[in-house]
């Protein structure tokens, strides 16, 4: 019998230990590789409402983020890299006058289009931005040049193009990036401020409830290559009638832009200065690198929760390095798509 | 006997518990409140060697450092709020040409001075920050007005100057800013490099190892008041021939600053690329909201760990809300001092 005690005493002991505290991890549906490969976008989140939007304008919205999607996924397919796959994802979002990127940004006070962009690399944590560039025709492209050919993370204004200039890329008038929605855009919330506000107010113009509730068309891509880098990238023109030089959340690593294989890639897009102070990106990269917590829980708390109760309005594309995805808002809606390693194609805009 | 079996499992299985997991929690030393109201702050971080230094300039550097420092504490005492320390601190040593921000700034490749600064507070999370301005005396106030006076978080360039001038901010001739010592530096790595460089070349420029070296003379603040309010803050003129209008980490927010009465209040100064990959200032405080870690824990693993591993240089002054007091740099000196409730200061510069 003296014998049996210590016995049981260890046995006990271990199963005493099998209560010990394990921290949660991702459950078993995310922790198994989802997708060899995979791609999400948005293409801007805000009031989209089923009720404002005409059959045409939907297909339209609807058949831009597939052809742009498909671009990058065909480039997963075949082996390239989600660096490639988020440039020229992207790129067709640009060069669409439907959203609010490259041509087709908004305006600014001053009447010109201010250009923000950001990519992050999840593989080398390497990153690059722009910020307020009026004449380069892909910020995007420029923000990955930043990345790949200089020693810095973010440039601004006139020396951000130069530099565009010296790497040879495409420099357009500032004509290109005009459209008559973007322009018309400016010219109603100039004129209901004007007969809202007196003179002396006209810096208080920007902070319109109607501005407040537009949509806000920044574009993203994020994506996981069949190496299991992730790459994250966002272009945007900004908010109409931005003054002062103003920067928001796109080319703001860590707020509108953030990759990192061990974790998620992310792409944001709303309310920019809120998405600033929430840090969105890398939080839900901290809270899955220091928590634990799935994609899908991350994302939760940062936007339903975290970003919400300051105030923010907006949503995020994400990726894990398993393939999971991630589609979450507080707006009613964001235009959006993702494609799986099978070749699954789903294209959303509003609530579900 | 048969009785002691069971009891001997209960006590044994609770003994096996005992080695369960509990969430490590800020120890009992620093869960205490240490100080009711504090105050650190640093003037960069870099290879400050004491062979280097003449007993002259390590006294003036001191002397700064603690006109500075108590110019806040004073506040601090007087029941002021953490923003005004912070605020007037700063202003000290932008108004010193001993230091990297405001008047001696380095100079731009063009021969500018550019500025960037940010300022966060930690009750509301609400932050602003300019970059690349090129004639407001102290841009820290410059970033707390953004803050206070738009619903903007970040503005540059030109715009951020004319909200300067609008909010009556003193607006001062490119020339205010000129040090001797500054525009020195700028003529001594053009002069390396174009010995050293083809002129094709000469975009390389900025990545000379001198540069590497040299001090990263930025400043910073932070203060917790005796509301529990913590600010931080941060102001600099960037590196010696910087181009293309590049931003490093000093304006943005979760790199260079970042502050959250729930957790803590960190300024940053280094090699700004990496501290903007490394999401240094919020990643302090994730660590500390997430893993329950102390603020001296959280700060040694992202700058001597995560930091130094990607290749970054630099450090960081925090506070946290028990008044704890951090300074971590991975560089061989850093200028800093504090000041606790009892008014004891220390000035340091060497490593220890």
């Amino acid at each position: 019998m003296r014998k049996i005690i210590p016995i049981v005493l260890l046995i006990s002991f271990f199963l005493g230990c099998t209560t010990e505290y394990k921290p949660k991890v991702f459950n078993d549906k995310t922790l198994k590789k989802q997708n060899d490969f995979a791609i999400v976008i948005h293409g801007g989140a805000g009031t989209i409402l089923k009720k404002n939007m005409t059959k045409e304008k939907e297909e339209a919205y609807k058949e831009k983020l597939a052809a742009a999607i498909k671009i990058g996924h065909t480039i997963l397919k075949n082996g390239g890299t989600s660096q490639e796959a988020v440039l020229k994802t992207i790129q067709v979002m640009e060069e669409s006058p439907l959203f609010n990127a490259g041509k087709g940004a908004v305006y600014t006070n001053a009447g010109t289009n201010e250009l923000d962009a950001s990519f992050m690399d999840g593989k080398t944590l390497n990153a690059g931005a722009v910020a307020g560039v009026k004449n380069v025709k892909s910020p995007i492209e420029l923000a990955i040049k930043v990345m790949t050919d200089s020693e810095h993370v973010m440039l601004s204004g006139a020396g951000a193009s130069l530099f565009a200039k010296e790497q040879g890329l495409e420099i357009v008038a500032p004509s290109y990036f005009y459209t008559e929605h973007s322009f018309k855009a400016l010219q109603k919330v100039k004129k209901i401020q004007k007969n809202k506000l007196k003179l002396e107010d006209e810096q208080a113009a920007f902070y319109d409830a109607n501005i407040k509730d537009s949509k806000f068309g920044t574009v993203g891509c994020v994506a996981l290559d069949k190496s299991g880098n992730i790459s994250a990238g966002t272009s945007t023109g900004g908010m109409t009638n931005k003054r002062w030089g103003r920067i928001g959340d796109a080319p703001i690593i860590g707020s509108g832009t953030y990759a990192n294989n061990l974790t998620c890639g992310v792409s944001s897009t709303g309310w920019g200065e809120y998405f600033i102070r929430s840090q969105v990106a890398y939080d839900i990269s901290a809270q899955m690198e220091y928590q634990q917590k799935s994609l899908k829980e991350a994302t939760k708390d940062v936007i339903q929760n975290k970003l919400t109760k300051l105030g923010g309005l907006g949503g995020v594309v994400a990726l894990d390095k398993n393939g999971n995805m991630s589609f979450e808002f507080n707006t009613e809606g964001m235009y959006r798509a993702s494609m799986d390693d099978k070749g699954t194609l789903s294209v959303k805009i509003y609530k579900e």
